[in-house]
């Protein structure tokens, strides 16, 4: 891939902090010497849907281009839960319980969060005793159940987790929507086994996401039902979420999906954090939870975890009681080779300094 | 400037169908070979937000960079309209009222209408009759008046008439808004009076476009008032307007403003209008409303407006009770000579066609 | 009927001025000493509900009982309007646009006003063209028409017109409602020719109005169609519109239903008025607008109607550019024999001062 | 006190079953012949407040009368969040949490729920915690603190509680509002030390119950801060809480408080519950938790449970691992003292079964 950060900063804070790969910059260079139809109703946003249509196995799947994750999670929740009085199940970590201000509330929906472990997953054994309480007109009606894939945590969910999820969400008049703004590091994870053609089967709703896996910008909505797709463009527009140049995002997408683009990115930033989970732990440093995508949380004392916070940009995701800190390093399409010797080196040094030794406590 | 449409089709619908100025495409490509703060805390978001706190002179202003129109209208209406009971005053042909899906009533907030002629103007003599009705618990709290710059008639506020609604609004306990989403083009406009300056000095917020004047995407919200401005990362957030890649918008803005590429822009697409609005007047039609920046709007007789219309994309803004159609041309950076000269002709042709003749009923 | 205003006082502010009919407030009591089902699951809801259903001849309607007009009207538009881009056409006039604060907007909708003449009512021919305009995504989607009986300046429609107004909207896929604050007075007014079956076969929902008609407080709200009707009670809790005590509404309107003293309450009302009117024309003053039911808008000179209002508590409705005032006069089922006599004779007075000849201009 | 429920059936399944206490109606049936200023503006709305404001040593406190305690709360958070990121702190067993219908989400605000103990009760030590993740835009700002006196599971709050969540709130920028729906039984406890003018000096809000205490309905509202009181009639019509014949409410408030019946009733209330929580331990049964006011949670085996609901209208508040199910009892002032003697047998009746030894296990 292309060497995005600068040399003089190697950051891991995240994988939005880089325009795009210059392969899709170069397409919306071309959109500028052609005439489009805008509000998403072009050629290219038609081209990237149908791509996405077939890639899911959903011919009939309504597809929706918008500009950020926050947006595509409350487009998509207002447009499953039409009635006030219906409400989303999440886990306490969910990032629309979160990190998103209260817009799910905003939006006049209350959101039912549940506390989950480390792997941030739902279960139908964790929802369905929080489920059987509303019961009545005094309490709001669940009708849709919010996971995340890859989730909070970097954790991916098998096939075997999603069917289970999807039978008892069906089961019980509830649908299930997936926040994929990680989904092409899910997809491309060596130990995923889910498919774009298994969440077009199993879910109701998911979207694919651009603006973290090396778009400029942009999600792609794919909702499954017609019944929860009605009018969607009513829902868009009234949000503030209608592009007028609608077209850039789908030709980005279009670009991303027919090159194969979209896929490599997403590899090549999973091997990347792949390489330096290997060097973590060779230096002898443990994970906070398992590592899947190309998210890695990493345990370091207290100390260390403001020193790799303020060297790398990296976000501190937990203090925990025994004085070790979670640290999360996130890769990109744009992380360099130079990051990378730069990142694993650190630990190799911490670590013959001898501070693993004490933090495991051996 | 750059020959934006490609030879197939000579599109006048609207200022927003090509991508961007390759000039900041260009701009975008360098931002992929370096890392930056997400959220729109980057060097080139302040650098932008500085240089527009210098040509407005508001040194403190706050500003921020949002996705679109109606987004940017959205959060300035609910900065300003903190109490639920609140209301904004504005004409009714505004956009907030016409063409925005209800988006200021899904965010809570009365939008007050008022009946304006083909100018598309407020005034302090207008607005004073309907202000002076609400006047107790009964009814909302009028507290902002929203006016675009230029209209959605591309007419032009003078300052005289700034100066006189922003003391009328001033005097009676309410904000000043200017929509600005063709503001580059206002400002340079041959008649225009009106300087950043003034809309900092006599309004309490307003927003220069982007989307419409050669940008990828992308407004800049101006707001004089802190109070106002209080907590306003918190209301973009949650409203999903916060881009991860905010710095994407700042580099644009700061590209586009340091160059005067912004001002540049503009002026070509004033000129294309006033190019065409020559061959127009030359050829015996009439204009429906007063031409000054890059919106003309032509009155034709019905079966030319759909001629109109089907061969250059043309909104149809109006079917008049004597069978004439007030049909709208929009200019851009991005207009070439082939596409002026072939609606030039177009309107001659049907002039030597004797059409003009009896339209205006000679 | 009773006496209900004390002799310090003759107002004609309004017709919710005293708190019930002693037979309703009997009744009450006799509640006091029985055990029923709390949120209006009781028996005297159920009794008056299905009396309700008897009368408008729509055995399978849900019926609610609420507190007041405005929660009533912003209930049933939460339950027409499910989706968020939906909206409500109503007259410029309408009780929703004008004094209740914009409670709709609150709830997120959208109310499309349209300008009415003196008469307050609504009618296909001027729908229609309104209608017309909201065409794409870009605009709220109109579902249902608002009107109320009698309107807010007194008027009733008929049959006729109620007849069309159904038509014209089932055509366009729009539901009827009607705001039945005063709908008593309505159904008992000598030239009314629409009956409580009329409603319930040609309309989509409509209220019986308690609080202006004798009771304590409460309206009753009546929805033909179930799909709008579902889960009415989710929309009623989460409003905060159901009361603990709902039993206490049922019963009030079970008494006043099965012993025929809500219609006589409201003929008695409208009598009064009736006798009043006469005194006006008699003392050769006129009326503003059309005299049907137990609102008199009578035309005075500026310096009179200001007096009126001072001396009767009268509401000014209008200050007309000719320098007259219409001013408002309400009766109700309190009303007392002094207070017409009192009032007639103030006329009687103002009459031989000369006051009239003047100010219809002779 | 009065005889309230009547021979077929001894409910103890809420507080609110009855209309309301005799002396109340009588009050409401002067009512009658006497004209008021609507929408509680009137003599007797303002002496209640004067003596709401002189109980609780809050001479400037504004103080509001609605129709019941779902409208009150979304009142008064509305009244303490006016900006739309702001969030309220309550105990995951709050009333606004579990039991609105998600009243305080409709209204656009999240509610930030913390786990609680049997007790029911939040402090600083299990708020502290929270509070401090939120620290950034993608958050929402906890801005209020809201408890109920007495709790959910009818025990209350010391003095010294209340006094120390009243200085964290303050410290931290929080408001402190208490549930008052049945406050009254907490001022009677025998263990509360907490009264009026401690409420009006250490928070900033609370409400008196009135539908759960003897009244028809209605709540009277206390804001001791000015800032949070601003606007509260648009606030209050805008919500459809406004009620045409306010007085009524007003006037009830102002019978019970002057006449102390509002106190001798929630005493009378207390005074039942403690006879039969004496029945109760005398029969050998235990309590779920501890018993202070008038709502008594009693266990007992399963099969007993669904008995109790049966005979008495009981809720059933928890179905325990063991076994064992938490029933809930309620008394009023119309409890009768052929009630109290019938539940009090049931309990005896059981005893005698050998019912108890089983189910405590000995």
């Amino acid at each position: 891939m292309y060497s995005g950060t600068n040399v003089d900063k190697f950051s891991f804070r995240n994988d939005y902090s880089e325009s795009a790969h210059p392969q899709i910059i170069e397409k919306i260079l071309k959109l500028a010497y052609e005439t489009n139809t805008p509000y998403g109703e072009d050629r290219h946003s038609e081209a990237a849907a149908n791509k996405i249509r077939e890639l899911c196995g959903t011919p009939d799947a309504t597809v929706a281009f918008t500009a950020g994750g926050t947006a595509t999670n409350v487009l998509a929740i207002s447009a499953f839960l039409r009635n006030s009085y219906e409400a989303v199940i999440c886990a306490d970590t969910g990032h629309i319980n979160v990190h998103e201000t209260g817009s799910i509330e905003y939006a006049g929906r209350k959101a039912i969060t549940i506390p989950v472990d480390a792997s941030g997953k739902l279960s139908p054994e964790i929802i369905e005793p929080v489920f059987r309480v509303f019961e009545s007109e005094h309490m709001v009606v669940p009708k849709l159940v919010y996971i995340s894939q890859s989730t909070e945590l970097g954790t991916i969910y098998s096939k075997a987790e999603i069917t289970a999820l999807s039978e008892y969400c069906h089961k019980n008049g509830m649908g299930l929507f997936v926040d994929g703004a990680r989904l092409a590091s899910a997809l491309m994870a060596p130990e995923n086994d889910v498919t774009l053609k298994d969440l077009g089967e199993l879910t109701d709703g998911f979207y694919l996401g651009g603006t973290k896996n090396g778009l400029l910008f942009g999600e792609a909505l794919v909702l499954t039902d017609p019944v929860v797709a009605d009018h969607l463009r009513w829902l868009i527009k009234q949000r503030g979420f209608m592009l007028a140049k609608g077209f850039v995002v789908g030709a980005m997408f279009e670009e991303a999906l027919e090159s194969g683009l979209y896929f490599e990115m997403a590899k090549y930033a999973n091997n990347c954090a792949a390489r330096i989970v290997e060097a973590i732990k060779q230096a002898g440093f443990e994970l906070y939870c398992e590592f899947q995508t190309n998210q890695i949380f990493v345990l370091v004392p207290g100390e260390l975890g403001q020193e790799l916070s303020d060297t790398y940009g990296c976000f501190i995701q937990a203090r925990l009681p025994d004085g070790n800190w979670a640290v999360r390093i996130v890769t990109s399409c744009a992380t360099t080779e130079d990051a990378i010797a730069d990142l694993s080196e650190w630990f190799i040094k911490k670590a013959c300094a001898g501070i693993v030794k004490n933090y495991i406590g051996k």
